[in-house]
């Protein structure tokens, strides 16, 4: 194939700066014309490629890139899809028709482990089908939890805006210190790794008296006793205690935190980690208590990016390009780590069907013994991933971001039902 | 008194903005050596001033001061003490005689409403005692709830975070949108107003179908079908709802949404107004829930501070240091508009005990008639009160806030005990 169409989509949950590396695909593909021809993206990612819900980028002009690619969310919409893995024949068959009426000749996919397995079972079912389609995917996560990559575009915007939010609710808290003690706590996303959470550490900047004092991760397993003593320990000597909690942290026995009992009335009650944690403090130890809850907050920073990040974000973008051009199938660009200080990195290539849907968890040394906060190593290993700030054109004292019109493909086939 | 010391405290709930008023208070009175001797600030507010817990800001050089400006929370320490009013003399008697030992002649007291009051009696107390005390107010709320002032200087900034954080999870949650119908809700803080949670409105730009396309605030009662109903139409409309949520939304009854029930173990549920209005959404129509609750984060967001509400922050402190030198007691520097646009304002003085204890609520003006939004003249009031962003410098990926070592003046008194 000398000239083909490039289909580019999100997956999963969407970050600050995925459409920086959209903008950054789309860019890269129009710098090679004669190797590829239109560009379109998927609304709402894979579930846009089976409803031929396409967007033809051109409708994008280079200035309008240039403004994409500092707005968080994902401008062409994202989606919670997993191939089916049973049954997924008829799936992947008009997965194939979309790709043959549109001449798709490269499939970019942009998410996180789930979406690499995606990206590897494509490559699959493209040469079994005899397609010719070149399958890479473009990292991306919040959760920091790739394997096979140093990070993951998006985890440094989020880890920013956490641990400047720590710092900064620290300072308040740190004000307000009264007779009774204060708590506060702070949830983060998180489901199954810590890599969030230990971002908080950073606001401390080594000062062991500096809040957070206490990060709860899901890779330790959670003791009450002894963090209650804790909290007590550090009330009694600063006044109060500032405390992260991953969303997904857990009993030795492996069951959640986060609160799943059901009230009087038999609902089901849905208060989250953070939430539990402060009742905990509440009830055991009798201290005033905040609790905040930043949620999409935390992942959608768009005005508080971290240049580190938002630089990587493009360049896997650039990358995948490079690689689908190079007609290197079910692979993706990954983020390797030469030196943490100054830091320094740069792209190699990685095996998708190798690590899909590994996970990637804190280290064991990146936990301190008790279970109670992060160390060192994983300051060391996180700092440079906030570094630098964008500057974001504001009107009106917001960031300005937007609207970006897109322009449908024309459908070709008929609609399709699930 | 030809020269005598000044004494700053802070009070109540600190703001993103309160030590630029700090740091100008202290600058302006530096300005005034031939009048103006010792600088002092009281730890933890008038607690501080009661446990003859003093700062000489001598401490502070002048580049401190401006570093000192950009750094939320309140660098000296704040508390919620109102002065007793029955049995209060014990309490302004010692004050008195803090204020006598450290030759206090200026005494400048930062906060809201009650704090306006304690400017009042202060006032009073040092004419009954023949003790020439100046005690002037200087305005600092994230509430916006102080009569006799446009606004309050600490607003601004936590309405432009606000109103920026709804922007950003409103394009997450668009970009996520699915079959189910998903609902985002963010509880801002506001006990008794709704102006925070006003401000959100400026997320959407004046488009109908931006987040947040839902806005409870206090001063509307909350009618449970009325709301249930626009959330569906908006979700089936839109795929998904923005919801902000004032934490002092109350029934008809005058009951808070704020949930405190109890769980079947007797422990009082401590949800707040955003999460009991998530878990409404979820039992009644059954769609996908996020909330998010920014909590301190709201009133610290020093890395993204309005440059307007800074600009004000600054100038209440200024004229509260000349209006102190031109013996005006009992009174606050009020803020006034000129015009919405381009915005003018400048600074008028207003009598303390007129206001005292009086609470701003939104004008009826400002409510949409259903109760479920706010209307454009509240986007129009607020709009100027977010505009313009400052500089701040960081280190490491974080705003540099500090550290900044303070020195204590040395006790003359014995220790006082409540």
């Amino acid at each position: 194939m000398t000239q083909a169409n490039l289909l580019y989509a999100h997956s999963g949950g969407v970050t600050a700066v995925i459409n920086a590396t959209a903008a950054a695909v789309i860019g890269a593909a129009r710098a090679c014309p004669d190797r590829i021809g239109k560009v379109f993206a998927a609304r709402h990612g894979i579930l846009g490629a089976l409803a031929e819900d396409l967007v033809d980028t051109a409708c994008l002009d280079d200035a309008a890139l240039q403004r994409l690619s500092l707005r968080p969310g994902g401008v062409f919409g994202s989606c919670r899809f997993d191939l089916p893995r049973n049954d997924g024949k008829r799936v992947m068959d008009r997965l194939f028709e979309v790709f043959a009426a549109h001449q798709i000749g490269y499939f970019l996919y942009n998410g996180g482990n789930g979406s690499m397995d995606a990206v590897a079972r494509m490559s699959d079912a493209a040469a079994e089908r005899g397609y010719p389609l070149v399958c890479v995917g473009v990292p991306k996560t919040v959760d920091n939890d790739i394997v096979g990559t140093d990070c993951c575009p998006g985890f440094g915007s989020a880890a920013k805006y956490l641990a400047t939010s720590m710092l900064e609710a620290g300072l308040d808290i740190a004000s307000m210190v009264g007779s009774r003690g204060s708590v506060f706590v702070m949830e983060v996303m998180g489901r199954n790794t810590g890599w969030l959470a230990a971002a908080t550490a950073l606001a401390a900047g080594g000062n062991a008296d500096a809040a957070p004092q206490i990060v709860l991760v899901p890779e330790a397993r959670f003791d009450e006793e002894a963090f209650l003593a804790e909290v007590r320990r550090v009330t009694e000597r600063l006044g109060y205690c500032a405390i992260t909690v991953g969303e997904g942290i857990k009993r030795a026995d492996g069951s959640l935190i986060m609160e799943k009992s059901r009230d009087p009335r038999g609902y089901v009650q849905l208060g989250g980690a953070g939430w539990a944690i402060a009742r905990l403090i509440h009830e055991r130890l009798g201290y005033k208590h905040h609790w905040a809850i930043p949620d999409y907050l935390q992942r959608a920073g768009g005005h508080w990016l971290s240049a580190t990040d938002h630089e990587q974000a493009q360049a896997v973008g650039r990358a995948a390009v490079d690689m689908a051009l190079a007609g290197h199938c079910a692979c993706f660009p990954a983020i390797r780590r030469i030196a943490d200080a100054p830091y320094r990195w740069d792209i190699a290539i990685e095996d998708a069907a190798r690590i899909a849907n590994l996970e990637r968890v804190l280290p064991a040394g990146f936990l301190r013994d008790d279970g109670l906060h992060v160390t060192s190593l994983a300051c060391d290993y996180i700092r440079p991933l906030i570094e630098g700030e964008k500057d974001q054109p504001t009107v009106g004292g917001l960031p300005d971001y937007g609207p970006f019109p897109l322009v449908s493909v024309d459908r070709r086939l008929p609609r399709w039902s699930e």
